[in-house]
């Protein structure tokens, strides 16, 4: 397997301003997964309940995902329910782990191998947990939340001391540190391990911080965000997809990444669900890619 | 002259989260001529008060600014009294029109040969007033406000008609436009007659837009914002001196007018009044645009 993503797979309730959607297949792992199969391929890590429809397990396994690490036992799939009254903010309504109460990651045989690991924002003991078995994993990224931050700091800092790089929100990165200046906050973040920082501002674009590189991505701007869940989860799919595809870590590559990690959110955000970043082609992101290089060349 | 800038000339009473300054000198017309001056001859049409600092004055003159369109009349200079609760959100608390309430500006003779024009922050009949006697203006740009939108709405679209270049903000650019993207909002401002439009965003950087070019520069990040008031004014009067002193229309120069428009702007935050940006050098811009251009190079 060229990537594994070990994540949330959930059925979501989702209203934004633009309408709701109720049964809305998401998680972090869908979203990640989906973004990332569109360049290499893609093994999921996760678990789903008998409830989960049939159809979409078809369907994520005919776009070039590996489904053998994704668990279906007895019980009802993890469920969240948002709203965006704001575009920008999600507000949790509920939240039910359900088969994800006593869920242990477990990687196949077949994702053993794995160079590249992606682990969604889900609970640091499971993070831990994925990055303990895949040991000839030579890129591993996180990314996590501030229910964690502020929930199991501890552990969350055992995570990111073993990860390469870190996707981690604006907001979260200066709680996380401390820090106002995100610059400052990044370099915190890189002096407990990490070699890179991927911090994703929303509506106002991403930054890739390390010590031999700084790059600045805003985003690529759509007429109507429909629902943006998912974003960052499709941004750091699509991001590590690519690296995983091209096998390199030089600097033209990282900032290839942060462009088509854009392009990935800038897709996902145009529906509810996975609608539209199911369907698009790489043909479609390339399109995309190059009208962002051509917003910021100088 | 090779760049002449008409706005107002202030004495400023400024709260923000770092502070406060009374008798704070400011101003559209201020905070543009001393960007504009690190690069090329600027003169200022403006008015003053006979309470204006007589040695701020002296100090204007000698920031190689041509002080000689700037009338001193009897009355109170122009005040400001503005707070930041929130850094990015200027709320203002009074304004005393003064001297400006009467002001007609006129262009001395030694500024009628101007090429570039900047109409700064002021009343849309008295742009069109200066732009009447600055015939032999081949670049004139013009900044606004959300209050002349709403006010005199007729007015500044006679202004918008007459520019090559609008200055504008994200909020005000939506609410002159009725859209909410911004390159759509872009779109409508073209139809009416500029060929660019310099859209701010504030914190998040700035995007210029015309049929040609689309291009975004995230801002400069400093350490310590003490008071934006007059970043926008260093941002156009740095674009626009960059732009007069080269002479040039092309791509390349429109992208570096833009990298030192942010950059003057970052100098102008880090201080109340024009402290900061008063006494930097175009060496100190230079170094910031090349950390900026690195972080945003593909």
């Amino acid at each position: 397997m060229n990537l594994v993503i070990v994540g949330s797979i959930a059925i979501d309730d989702v209203e934004t301003p633009h309408g709701r959607r109720e049964y809305s297949i998401g998680g972090s792992a869908t979203f990640a997964s989906l973004a990332a199969s569109k360049f290499t391929q893609t093994g999921i890590v996760g678990v789903i309940g008998n409830d989960f429809p049939e159809e979409v397990y078809q369907y994520l396994k005919s776009k070039n995902i590996d489904l053998s690490g994704l668990e279906k036992v007895e019980g009802k799939t993890f469920r969240w329910k948002g709203v965006y009254n704001d575009i920008n903010i999600a507000n949790t309504i509920d939240t039910q782990l359900n088969v994800f109460e006593y869920f242990t990651p477990k990687l196949p045989l077949n994702y053993l191998n794995t160079e590249c690991l992606f682990l969604g924002n889900i609970h640091p003991q499971l993070q831990l947990d994925v990055i303990s078995q895949a040991s000839n994993a030579k890129i591993i990224a996180c990314d996590t939340m501030n229910f964690w931050i502020k929930g199991t700091p501890e552990l969350l800092i055992d995570v990111i001391k073993k990860v390469n790089i870190l996707f981690i929100n604006e907001e979260e990165i200066k709680q996380l540190t401390n820090k106002k200046n995100i610059f400052a906050a990044a370099e915190e973040v890189l002096k407990l391990g990490p070699e890179y920082v991927v911090i994703k501002k929303g509506e106002h674009g991403a930054v890739l911080y390390s010590k031999y590189i700084k790059f600045f991505v805003p985003i690529y701007i759509v007429d109507n965000v429909i629902d943006p869940t998912g974003a960052g989860d499709s941004f750091a799919g699509a991001f590590l997809g690519y690296i995983a595809k091209i096998g390199k870590f030089d600097k033209a590559s990282l900032k290839n990444a942060m462009l088509y990690g854009t392009v990935a959110a800038s897709f996902n955000i145009e529906s509810f669900s996975f609608d539209n970043l199911g369907q698009i082609e790489l043909t479609d992101i390339d399109k995309r890619v190059n009208e962002l290089k051509e917003l910021i060349s100088l």
